[in-house]
């Protein structure tokens, strides 16, 4: 059992990590101070494999569950589906003092994490993620939030869970690209903050996705909660430190703007994205040409669609420019100081332009 | 110049309140870290009166200024105008570094307010009330949202200013039907929170409806500003003493959606739910005989609609069932324990029923 605390003035909760878990989740439902009303709110793939087995539980538990089901997929990330979700929960009845209880992957909690941090003006939510993405990035630090035809996540907030519990053995059923898409962020963190984990994942790069050994998979998972742990408690809305966690992120949103969300795992373009961040690291005299091969070489693990052909650098550029990270002094971008270590800063058009030519013209 | 600080942790901001504010309204908005972009939300009656003079003066002062012009009154508190602001801000390409101005009443502010708290996860806010009730209670505190069919504010979140200015003189436009609606939140302050406070409108109850003194006024808006803001400090998130300032509403609230919110100011239907919460207070020997006519005479004063004749205290208590501030305990209520202290409580069928009789059928 793995426990992490992220504590944050008044909204400080747990994150436990242990494989079986779900087994036993009433148990740590029931530690939060949550009303006997819980709302599971889930996707149609996750629903008949962990949803409805969580929601008997909870209902044996003397809890009184509802559930609510989306459809499985991005599109439905949408003002429509929250819509949909205030609508019911209205009809229902359901209180302010019940607990959101999100059940699936990035779409599901955020999308529940949004509806939780709008209905009533706020209610309980707890994150149960059920995707490698989710349970390293996407369910700890707060932000939820959905999508709208002019941009990815425009419409959201910060709003921590009262609680997230993380379940490795659910990646058994997760489809091998989603798998792959998940490790690509498990690399980020390698990359940005922790070199040792880095050289851990070098050793034995296909390990992680052979499912294979769980205290392993477990401590890796819990190391990456651990480091955004500390980077969230510093700076939860995003004003400055945080923004290293969008290291590949710029050029990688940008590609899967340009593919319009369909072509590209959100992984995989942020894997092409770290790719041509670490190019411009190297560019910058930051990381040696070795460096950056340990980089790619370990990258190039993660199975990946190559970049489309009739792809260009300038359609990369221009849909940079609408990205959410722009004030008014220029485009937030991360660089690697060394690996381990990121680094904020303006960088110079010709660099850009030259490390996108890059993954865009030679790819790997 | 009055000036109120209001302490949460990290979202600390000030009140200014002052006669004629609004002329230097560029001066105030620079004290805080603004960008040069501010984006004016305001509704089609406020607008000519003052948010363009006031995009006139921003925009002397070195600022870019866009406007949005919502259509004025209630209905347009929905979803569908917020995801119009949506496109809107998304289409001028807004950035998360610009300031959203709210210009106008509560629905101005507290819509005005959930967009700036859920684009692009939060954006920097001010409001400029410019109705009483906006005043002394909305604009403060944090509450923003939208109505549902479903349910007044269903849809919101806390989400505090940067700033808020007040400036009392753009009280001389307002309807007088507005006027008595915001002077009853004024009287609740003074019931629930301060008895000098009482005593002091007590002696001349019109004083406040003839905008003679901006001195005198400006002071009884900033001790209602002082009021809400010692307890929002208190309790942001309203979870225990925040509910006293719901004081007048349980039934009030009723008393609105029976009429479809198209009979009643809220101010008005709040006067009317303050009586009945007087009767309880007197009815549980809290507050003597004479205190009771004491305060039925100082909310005679306010001009209000009747109770419709054809409104039984069955409809009130069943409207009453769907009320936010219903818990598994039951619906917290709030009375008197005297002039100037609320108490939180579960109010027995029989005297609720009794009291909603005693508006209902007797009226004042």
């Amino acid at each position: 059992m793995n426990k992490i605390q992220v504590h944050l003035d008044q909204k400080s909760y747990s994150i436990y990590i242990a494989t079986g878990l779900l087994q036993s989740m009433p148990e740590y439902v029931r530690q939060i101070p949550v009303s006997r009303t819980c709302v599971i709110i889930t996707d149609t793939n996750v629903d008949p494999l962990y949803a409805q087995p969580a929601a008997n539980l909870l209902s044996q538990h003397g809890f009184q569950v509802f559930t609510y089901v989306i459809p499985a997929g991005e599109p439905y990330k949408s003002q429509a589906t929250v819509s949909q979700v205030y609508d019911w929960l209205l009809t229902e009845n359901i209180a302010r003092d019940a607990t959101i209880i999100a059940i699936g992957g990035g779409v599901v909690g955020d999308l529940a994490g949004f509806v939780a941090a709008t209905y009533l003006r706020g209610v309980r939510f707890i994150q149960i993620p059920t995707t490698l993405l989710a349970q390293v990035d996407s369910s700890v630090g707060g932000k939820v939030g959905i999508n709208h035809r002019l941009g990815k996540n425009v419409i959201g907030a910060f709003y921590q869970p009262a609680l997230v519990l993380i379940d490795p053995m659910v990646l058994t059923t997760l489809p091998r690209r989603e798998l792959y898409s998940g490790y690509a962020e498990v690399l980020k963190y390698a990359l940005i903050l922790d070199a040792s984990m880095f050289v851990k994942l070098q050793q034995n790069p296909l390990k992680l996705l052979s499912l294979s050994d769980w205290d392993w998979l477990a401590e890796i998972i819990g190391t990456c909660c651990s480091l955004k742990r500390d980077i969230v408690q510093h700076d939860e809305r995003e004003h400055g430190l945080r923004r290293i966690l969008n290291f590949g992120h710029t050029i990688g949103h940008a590609l899967e703007a340009i593919t319009e969300y369909a072509y590209f795992k959100h992984g995989e373009a942020i894997a092409w994205g770290m790719i041509a961040a670490a190019h411009i690291s190297f560019l910058k005299n930051y990381i040696s040409h070795e460096d950056f091969r340990a980089i790619t070489q370990l990258l190039s693990c993660l199975e990946k669609p190559p970049i489309p052909r009739s792809l260009t650098v300038q359609q990369v550029l221009d849909a940079m420019s609408t990205d959410k990270k722009i004030d008014e002094h220029g485009l937030n971008f991360i660089t690697l100081k060394k690996i381990g270590k990121a680094k904020i800063e303006i960088v110079e058009q010709h660099i850009l332009r030259a490390a996108i030519n890059f993954v865009v013209h030679e790819g790997l």
